[in-house]
């Protein structure tokens, strides 16, 4: 059977309908004072006491009788009989009506002097000075800041109730197993219930994760009914789309009304929206990034109707680095790098597979590309919507071009210096192309040109008249991964898996090819390309290729023999105008650092004698 | 004896000490994923295994030989002889390189026919398309993100080392008692750990708070020896001024050494800062929001030393409303109330003493004035530092003039639609001149003209040419509160406790006073100033005074007897040009309110009959 979807619908009519066809009462629940901090009170708190309940001393110093203290001066110290020497927070006795801080005094003998008169109720905090009883502490709804709960100890608020959302998360899907089990060959980690109940109690949210539940419609509706039943809303993670095996919609619609099928968003479309005893009922799409879109953008959004407080993410306008086309009719939601480079804020899309989870992990901003829209054109100016605090972002340092492991131990040692080092993996020729655009700080490049030379004749071509300058990573082997230790000679025959065009390694391996003489097409999957040597490396381990290139380093990660065909200069260009930038000097002195050549050293393949130096890459 | 302060150093000479003379490690612990939200990793992350670690299909959909595809188009169906049905994820079992859609299928008697070819590895999710094993998934000193739970799940990742600062927290005092007893006379709940526990640990620190240690020397190096040992730094909580029972200072000098000991802050100053066995160890002064200030400005930054992540509060430039002298030498912060008047921002100080913990509740700025500055005069431009999100602050309705405890239940009323209503207590007069200059967006007034008029006489002489609306909230009783039921009339030679001068509630006592012949002189306390109704209420529970004059619902809510002597129209003046102002809108909408009506008959003493009616109150 072939399943089609329901009605497809917008984000924002989901919106509507969602705020309009449900009740959104909260559960109340009550929190001890420790576990107070970021709920929203339920009611308005009440004073159990005035604070203090008796005058006390505000400061440090000798309780006294003001009308005694009349006319003490310096010409005419006056020697007190009756006074009480009190600390801050001690009792003034009734018989006093004022208090002399100690800096003031001269003791002698237990006698006390003053050389000032004090005027009635100095330095004495009255009773209910602070709050008194029957005082309103806080209103409802109101959000407990941490420092309250110092004040709500004071007044004698040991219980708090607070409102809160029960959601109910149940993960479907034969194929799941629980996150600590390493997945067999079609199993899938189950990690959406457990983002949800991560994102969703971030905005003050109760969740319980259920079982799993098997793709058997009986099972999948107990499971409903009884999350329905515990609940005030219930997501059910997967199930939701077209497949052979998708009953969530059936299910929802068995028990209750399925309102909504399909919603008009990029990604997200197979989502449901369903009511079973007046609760919502939703479904998630399996895809991590889907789920991800659905509760950023909806169910996070619909909890404010519940009265929880959800903040619009800030936004930075920022100038997109590449075109991002689309269909009119769907809200898209892309994940993006962002930083500054120089004045400006710049803005790159991540990998839009919705499979990727981790696109969303090197993300720092979103982009929110209107239904009506055709998408952007490259360097359009368009609203960057941060999922960062804002000073992170503006310490993004942007890194494009060739890949290599090593890069991530560069973010590793700059992170702690407040550095996010965001790579985007587009191969040297990309990467000297936003050089050229100047949309990134550094591009790591290894590109050889006819004279031989590394890099510079490519930075001479490309940004003629620019001052680039060229940090040196290291000499780098690069050769040829197999599964029983092949060499270049023995492509011809076998399969490959490639670099994509324009990455230094497939130019290096079509410079090496034409030196051997043999032609491309003599290897079946030269065409099929991936963008990491990585990638390259978990081909030929998998078995879906023989053999490709790769870096060392990459090979001895994953325990594959590697037979070296030629060493490069991998460098990172960065324009000369940028020198000064902080995190172009970190940049530098993380290369250049003990521990980076350590890192070299360990990974293996990499001839430091240059690492750290800095040339000049072109004029 | 008279203590000292050893050594008065400046803020910032404060934190470049903290920054210099300690090593300032973290701590590393190792939390379960459910608990890793906000948590800073200790060291870098990498993928378990590739994900998928095998081809699986991107789509539901049903797998295909690509060749078997060739020359398929709409005039030219193919129907394929070898297939297989696969939902997203399933494997793609070897002998298939592609996945052509379930939509773009025609099934028949289990037989498929396409109508376009199927390029090679389409809608395949390849090996490693998402992380390859060895990959780093996040670096060092990465700050866990919500969803970012998601993908650790999925790599693998169910326990994650993180960084943390373990604080020990020693509450010491002899008049300690913990939240949830009511303290007896003299005793005080220790509050200040428990607010230092939830702020710092807001930040990442794990704290730990210890037992109350009374003021006995010995007992207090024992418990700091303890909380050194078991922590990463250790805070004292009060003990740490120049009472006879201060001995912090002593304490941390015979252990180790005391490196400060006051430090140029208002409020903060009798702060101590500490080292032993190399750790730092911080004495914090004993009142709230001293100990408020201190863990903001000081402990809060110095934990960025150790890596955890302190972000600046945003700042927003405003007006401040009234002169705040100061002089020169310490840093001064000051709490205050901020909120958006037409289009200017406008922050006002809230109450100065430390002692007032209320004031951190109600505030939702904080205003900093260098050391080297003498203040702000009234009317000038400056840095307020938020202390909510700046949507909440942009709600704010901040109600400036006469107080009634009536005015807490319409912010109570008002906090579940967005708004936060902030109220300073000045008096109507102080309203009507705060209205005047448009500090704020509405003043309650109670003031009888000659002519026996309330509000509108004073608002056409103070607000001469402006609309002003008034919106009334009761008719109330005003009467004399006292333990025995005194009238107006049994005054004279009763002590009594006064209401500010410019208050509504003081000139109606002085018309009456008046009328009945009654000279105040010859009334002992009439010149003793309190600020509300409540706490003239308080003044005559607690045996302060006699008598005083307050509304009804101030004597019912501490249970004393109360003789009326006026009835007055308590009323909300707003200047016109606000009138359509969301906030102006839901305040009429709550005074009109069936709930606060509900609310006025059950305080007593508020005749409803005018309640919500609109009249213009000036020209």
């Amino acid at each position: 059977m072939v399943r089609r979807y329901l009605s497809v619908i917008t984000l924002d009519e989901t919106l509507a309908l969602l705020a309009r066809e449900f009740q959104n009462i909260p559960s109340v629940f009550t929190v001890p004072l420790e576990d107070a901090v970021g709920r929203i009170t339920a009611g308005p708190i009440f004073a159990k006491y005035s604070v203090p309940e008796i005058h006390v001393s505000a400061m440090d110093g000798i309780a006294v009788m003001s009308a005694d203290t009349k006319g003490a001066s310096e010409q005419n110290p006056v020697a007190l009989s009756r006074t009480a020497r009190l600390n801050t927070g001690n009792v003034v006795p009734p018989e006093y009506d004022a208090v002399i801080m100690i800096e003031d005094v001269w003791e002698h003998d237990g006698t006390y002097t003053i050389r000032k008169a004090a005027a009635p109720w100095q330095h004495v905090r009255p009773a209910g000075e602070d709050l008194a009883e029957s005082e309103m502490v806080m209103p409802s709804a109101h959000r407990i800041r941490a420092h309250e709960v110092g004040a709500l100890a004071t007044y004698g608020i040991t219980q708090i109730e607070t409102i809160t959302v029960r959601v109910g998360l149940i993960p479907t899907g034969s194929e799941l197993v629980a996150h600590g089990t390493r997945p067999k060959p079609g199993q899938v980690v189950e990690s959406n219930t457990v983002m949800a109940k991560a994102m969703l109690e971030e905005y003050g949210a109760t969740c319980t994760r259920y079982p799993f539940v098997e793709d058997v419609p009986e099972k999948i509706r107990h499971a409903i009914q009884r999350a329905v039943r515990e609940n005030d809303m219930v997501i059910v993670s997967a199930g939701s789309s077209a497949g052979t095996k998708d009953f969530t919609a059936d299910v929802v619609a068995e028990l209750g009304e399925v309102l909504v099928h399909g919603i008009a968003t990029k990604p997200g479309k197979p989502t449901i929206i369903g009511r079973i005893d007046k609760k919502p009922v939703i479904g998630l799409p399996g895809y991590p990034l889907s789920a991800l879109t659905v509760l950023r953008e909806i169910v996070i959004p619909f909890l404010k109707n519940f009265g929880l407080p959800v903040s619009e993410p800030a936004v930075i306008p920022a100038q997109v680095t590449t075109a991002i086309p689309k269909e009119v009719g769907a809200d898209e939601f892309v994940l993006c790098s962002l930083g500054k480079v120089g004045n400006r804020w710049v803005v790159s899309p991540q990998s839009k597979g919705a499979g990727v989870q981790m696109a969303g992990v090197r993300a720092n901003a979103c982009l929110r590309i209107p239904r009506t829209s055709e998408g952007f054109d490259a360097g359009s100016v368009v609203d960057a919507h941060l999922m960062v605090p804002r000073e992170e972002a503006a310490g993004a340092l942007l890194i494009t071009g060739s890949h290599d492991p090593v890069i991530d131990y560069l973010a590793d040692l700059l992170r702690p210096r407040g550095i996010s080092l965001l790579s985007t993996h587009v191969g040297s020729m990309g990467g000297i192309l936003a050089l050229r655009k100047d949309e990134c700080h550094a591009a790591p490049t290894h590109l050889l040109a006819d004279d031989g030379s590394y890099n510079t004749g490519y930075l001479e071509k490309y940004l003629p008249g620019t001052a680039v300058d060229l940090l040196c990573i290291a000499e780098r082997q690069q050769g040829i991964v197999s599964q029983d230790g092949l060499a270049l000679a023995d492509l011809p025959g076998r399969t490959f898996i490639n670099r994509q065009k324009g990455s230094g390694t497939r130019m290096l391996l079509d410079h090496e090819l034409k030196k051997a003489g043999i032609d491309s097409s003599a290897i079946p999957g030269y065409d099929r390309e991936v963008t990491t040597h990585i990638a390259v490396a978990l081909a030929v381990k998998s078995g879906e290729a023989d053999a490709g290139m790769c870096v060392y380093s990459a090979a001895k990660a994953l325990g594959l023999p590697f037979v070296p065909v030629a060493s490069e200069r991998y460098e990172l260009a960065f324009r000369t105008e940028h020198d000064g930038d902080p995190r172009i000097t970190a940049l530098i002195e993380a290369v250049r650092s003990p521990a980076f050549r350590t890192i070299l050293e360990r990974l293996g393949g990499y001839e430091t004698t240059e690492t750290g130096t800095l040339r000049t890459g072109g004029r």
